[in-house]
């Protein structure tokens, strides 16, 4: 039950890197609403390897295959909706020595301990960066069903390498600088910062090296009352699904971890009369969410990404046959830094908890 | 169902700061094991308030009551454990005004636009830190089913008010490490770094403020290949409890946020053969969990608490009856740093994450 | 995690038979409902022992006490409800023998198996019919939601020992139908097979034998499209629950059984637009359920009940501890036959899932 | 959520009778079995339609293509296990007045009450019995587990048409006892009452009529202590499931309805030592089972299914869109009788559930 996730709005993906096909089935979707294609594929685009200098050297094509839950004229018709995506670029051979060495700070070893030689181990198996395609097909098509309620969903590179880019409004979060990021080739708010952080990962790449980063994601219009005390609140599904992001070390919300070293009389957000009659927050500290439920201000979170675990620096791995030291040199097609691959992502799983707190409460 | 976790072991949270009586049921214990009530309770004495000057002066008995899941002579029987903890030293009239002017950075706002005026805003109602008390119970009664297994489970404060504490040692961490800090008065490794918090806790309540802080917890004696990969790991069953305490804003496992500043070079942990002939890393970055699953090293997490957002200083707020704003200034007993009594709840939640794993898979 | 079913209306029992109390929680019921406590007792009397001759000789006050979920002036405040009933006429040393001799079709040998000798076999321990007082307490308070949107739910005992009652009228089924024969001291539509009944239920006491029957549960007022397809349709969390009910051996809805004896042109329901201009069918074989989903006609649904496995006439069994047959006369109090004080437990079951299913689409 | 059922094993089955393809995601298999694949395309034959006069003329070659959970060499992997068919005679013009006249008894209607003009009407959607085709792929591949550990899964009709099977040995129930039947044409355990019903199911089709029918099904060699006690158990799993498969009224364990009708003196089975040591009972009307757990008895329940709904001669019902009264004569392909595809149904269902158990026990 490893691969499923959602309440009334279930997510379950399938696949592994060099299976036939990945896919994802959308159970629970609301019936009625006519799924833009193009824009599921432009969403999943941003995702895709092969882009650019700092991305795998993997092609796929990732077209999705939607096999189930529409009508004849692509209406979502209440039933479940499965997407596939064929797997053709998935070169095996490369694989071969991990099965007996595994990798540091890889699932190799874990998977190893669980399913012994029978982990499907080519391109990572089910642990692949890969099944995040599916789970993207899944997110935008909830981001369809946000957005016709004035709800919207973007995300940036927080930070690489140390480098930072500027956050996003807090208070007065738009839907323009929401979606802005995800529009360019390089998803970030500050173009110099991204120009920076580009330059580092390129570094990375020609040391052999990998960098890690931090991905915030914000929504605005989504309204107060969503969620439920203590452990089903928004924090808690976010988180969880968060973390089934590959490589996700740290999710945090609102002022997060700075909050930490925070005063009270800092970090409380004043409540204020709004501009349009409603009552707002004047800062925004608390992510809007408080208790697990959302205030209507705008939500906003962090997560953390650890650095590309496969290196083609020789490190210092086991034999798993022999039980003995051995050095390793990875083999094959790796991002030296997955986070702008993974902004879209964590915008897929934000749109896809928020939606599925939206159908349960309507 | 907010106040539900867990897959085989379920524990369910009921009560509020000011009804009868608050409790828990853990549904799915193991049947045969003769209960440590005192322990149970030296356990949720490190929780209970007005211990020292640094928490509320709300005094609670806090004497668990178990009314059922044991034989006539203390053993687990297999059946649902209840345990009820009495409401006595409640103060209702302290919280009358919030019922209209919400406290800012508090659930009071969320609370009242899900269920009106009829959220019991007596003492935070369920939204109240009293409710992680049966939390306690249950953690403490989970936490001797695992150490009968080996394995152990303890936390302390990593920081307050910007002063840090000595970490665990990530890679070596005793049984003895783990259980010190929760046996002071004030949890701590390092005993001067507890005496400056100290300080900086009670200079904040000299000045009608609150600090936050961060909780460090660890595991050793986890088995290697407990989790399942993508949304049912490690990381997404204990970030998703954790979030259920009160005031957390971020979970990080291993090297966390900081993970995102490294290079691969420097975060990935190499394998080797370790003294008992079995795989270990050298190092820990990957805090005991890699693709959700375990890896046999100890497993290390952070949770980040905000300052306590009721502060006995004015704050501007609105009232929700007349749609204006407001001054506030809130009476009653509160804690200004709520971060020594959370580390037995950090403790506690973990615990009990860990031993729904393990019954899962026994 | 036996004791708990329901998904947004979470439903969590815990106690055995002669621990200090039984009771539930109930996470998810509305904010804002006035409880009527004296209509939950007057329906948990419907349950209770010892009100004549065909019924155990044990008695309980079973006056629930309310713990959490009400604010001070008893509304339901949006935190899960839980109450608690004290076991006050346990006589535990009735049972000590059946720690080794497990009575025939009863789970005491179910029980040594799951849990070997830490079973509480004290009054059946979890397993005991005693824990169905809290499911009606929990119905009982579920009904006062239901009432409120118009739906209505009521049962009878259809058969016993072989003598029919009068069945509901699957069509036009009323309140004043559907609450009659909960309002009589023996719940049946007609008196005279009432009377039989009850002279059948006596004859069996004599012979020191027991008897089982049939239940029919009705529910009017239940609007059109409640439920989902395949596994989560009325049918699935209905028969999920009933079958929690102790010494159910069947479930079936609208003709049930008997249509697998029909064919399609005398089963169908022939659909016409009624007389509120409504449609409607113009009978009810379907039990007001097609493909999962309720059609807004009457819900209609059986149970059997297996005659009480305990007699006070020898048996033969087995002893545990020597491995060899042994004769059992089973001593305490026993009911010759529990349908008629599982009526309530039936209608308690239907109103819960019926109120889930609400509480989730609104 | 209408779609999946499971637990540590989970089902997510998808599609529509006219959609592109028709599959099921199971997640939770564990790692290292090979899967014979003949096997289970031998199974699915057992459901397919096409075979004889009794059943719909539709025809679907239903070979299964594997998407993922395989390693290269066939082994499940512990990864989702991803199934699909293609549906490729799917003749949608057949059903297009059903759009506006909901067939009797059949769930159009219902359909159109939950998803409008939007439910996918072609073949009866996602509430056609097509969609048992992937739940016996998912059964067949469950079937392989529970072989290899001794236990085995068959059922046959029971009745039809008021014509009555064999009952099973509730007993003695062999392996070679339970797969007989499934090893015929048409399923049943005496052959001549199989002929018998195989002409009153050509006779209800002569008259352009459907008849219903019962299937029992078994289990032999389940493990004592499977199951948990309340809501938890093999009943309550068992027949939540169950009514998943279209057209099931009623579902009765060990003697269901009949035991309503008994004594205790009857219906209570003894235990004693058997032949081989172990405690056994000699007589089963407890099918299996008590308090919700295995007791290590064969298996024993049965299903009810009504008669097709979908009949070629003029039935009542309303049109829709005008709301008024009209007459219906359905157009297509129907299986006068589904009983004899529905056998391998439950059989999937059966040992899915029963697998759940198994690997959430092991």
């Amino acid at each position: 039950m490893s691969s499923t996730f959602g309440h009334k709005l279930k997510i379950s993906v399938f696949g592994q890197s060099h299976s036939p096909a990945i896919g994802v089935t959308i159970d629970g979707l609301p019936a009625g609403r006519l799924l833009d294609l193009e824009q599921i594929q432009r969403f999943m685009a941003r995702r895709a390897p092969g882009k650019a200098p700092y991305s795998t050297a993997r092609k796929e094509a990732d077209l999705p295959e939607i096999l189930s839950g529409l009508t004849a004229d692509g209406y979502t018709c209440g039933a479940p909706l499965c997407a596939l995506i064929r797997n053709t670029d998935a070169r095996s051979k490369d694989y071969s020595q991990l099965q007996d060495l595994p990798r540091p700070s890889h699932a190799d070893f874990t998977a190893f301990v669980k399913y012994g030689r029978y982990h499907d181990i080519r391109g990572g198996g089910h642990f692949s960066g890969r099944l995040t395609a599916p789970l993207c097909f899944a997110g935008a098509a909830a981001m369809q069903f946000l957005n016709a309620q004035g709800i919207f969903v973007g995300a940036h590179i927080a930070a690489v390498g140390g480098i930072q880019d500027s956050p996003f409004d807090s208070v007065r979060l738009t839907q323009e600088q929401l979606l802005t990021p995800g529009s360019k080739e390089f998803p970030v708010v500050d173009e110099a910062a991204g120009q920076a952080m580009k330059e580092r990962i390129e570094e990375a790449r020609r040391n052999q090296d990998s960098l890690g980063g931090v991905v915030e994601c914000g929504a605005a219009g989504v309204p107060a009352g969503l969620g439920e005390p203590m452990f089903d609140g928004l924090e808690n599904r976010l988180a969880a699904a968060l973390f089934g992001i590959p490589a996700v070390r740290g999710v945090e919300f609102g002022a997060g971890f700075a909050a930490a070293a925070m005063q009270g009389s800092q970090h409380n957000d004043p409540f204020a009369i709004g501009e349009e009659g409603k009552i707002v927050s004047l800062t925004n500290n608390h992510g809007g969410i408080l208790g697990g439920i959302s205030s209507g201000m705008p939500i906003l979170l962090r997560c953390a990404f650890k650095p590309t675990p496969s290196l083609s620096r020789p490190q210092q791995t086991v034999s798993l046959s022999q039980m003995e030291n051995r050095s390793l040199t990875v083999e094959g097609r790796h991002d030296p830094c997955v986070v702008p691959r993974a902004v879209p992502c964590v915008e897929a799983v934000v749109a896809l908890v928020l939606l599925d707190f939206i159908v349960q409460s309507v």
